[in-house]
């Protein structure tokens, strides 16, 4: 059993401070399997995810994220990446500019959700820089890192409070 | 409450046949509330969403999605935008071209999992004229509409197979 969906969507948090505990394997395996259960423009499945363990790698994460320390701290750091070319192949530059970066963040919304539904923490991070993430990983080109997600148990003695939404009556607009 | 997130993430389809059955209003707000705690840069919250009720707009989206005619056939569809200057106000080139169009994935793919958890059945429409919607909407210039969802009750006899996904081991890599 994990979470409630509702709960998870509610209840996930950006948290930057994580014990040492390690993530079992088949937890791992859970939150890549989510993660892959995205939808994608035409199935494409553009994506492709480093999982870090290794505690050097993660250092080196964290330097090219301007120095987001807590990439070094979690257990874990999921790397995930776009293939705009499999996109493209099917639905040209849309695909690359747009269908790909959709899908992959549709994955990383689907592993966080299902990291809170198994009581894991996580942040998805986006400032880092790219080149510097390829080369530590050794990314072939064509694959492009576009997000980094620590993932751990949450060292926080509490669950931070949400930050304030904007109100629903200022992003929707009914047309009936 | 709502579905477990791991079934909600796992049994989530892409349905393009609904019945005619109004949604609750409450509902809708469960959906765009659930778009509206996805994670974003900065907590910019770049998005909007116009909430299609009539049908003679919905009929002009399905125009503009070259045809695809489910979306004049649910009940609901809901227009999700980017606002690349709002993330870009903070973050640049970065923030316009990357960090809004994850942000509002994630948001479409929250509001597509809690549809899941409550019974509804969506699916994530890529394939339109941006410029054709946004004219239909009179979407303001700065404001992107990059996702429609239908959303509305399956009129589907069963749920449909999940179409095949790639092996974790080829889309994984693990550095230890």
């Amino acid at each position: 059993m994990t979470k409630d969906v509702a709960d998870a969507i509610r209840d996930r948090r950006s948290v930057r401070r994580f014990t040492s505990e390690e993530i079992p394997e088949a937890t791992l395996s859970r939150l890549l399997e989510a993660a892959c259960l995205a939808p994608s423009a035409g199935n494409r499945q553009p994506w492709f995810f480093y999982v870090v363990r290794n505690p050097g790698i993660r250092q080196d994460l964290a330097a090219a994220a301007f120095g987001q320390r807590f990439l070094a701290e979690a257990p874990v750091v999921i790397v995930a990446c776009a293939e705009p070319a499999v996109s493209a192949a099917r639905y040209g530059e849309r695909g690359a500019q747009l269908y790909c970066l959709q899908d992959t963040a549709a994955a990383v919304q689907n592993l966080m959700l299902m990291a809170e539904g198994v009581g894991l923490a996580t942040c998805w991070v986006g400032a880092f820089d790219e080149e510097a993430v390829s080369k530590i990983l050794d990314i072939p080109s064509g694959r492009r890192p576009v997000a980094m997600v620590p993932v751990g148990y949450s060292n926080l003695a509490e669950r931070p409070k949400a930050p304030a939404r904007r109100p629903l009556t200022e992003v929707v607009k009914m047309m009936d």
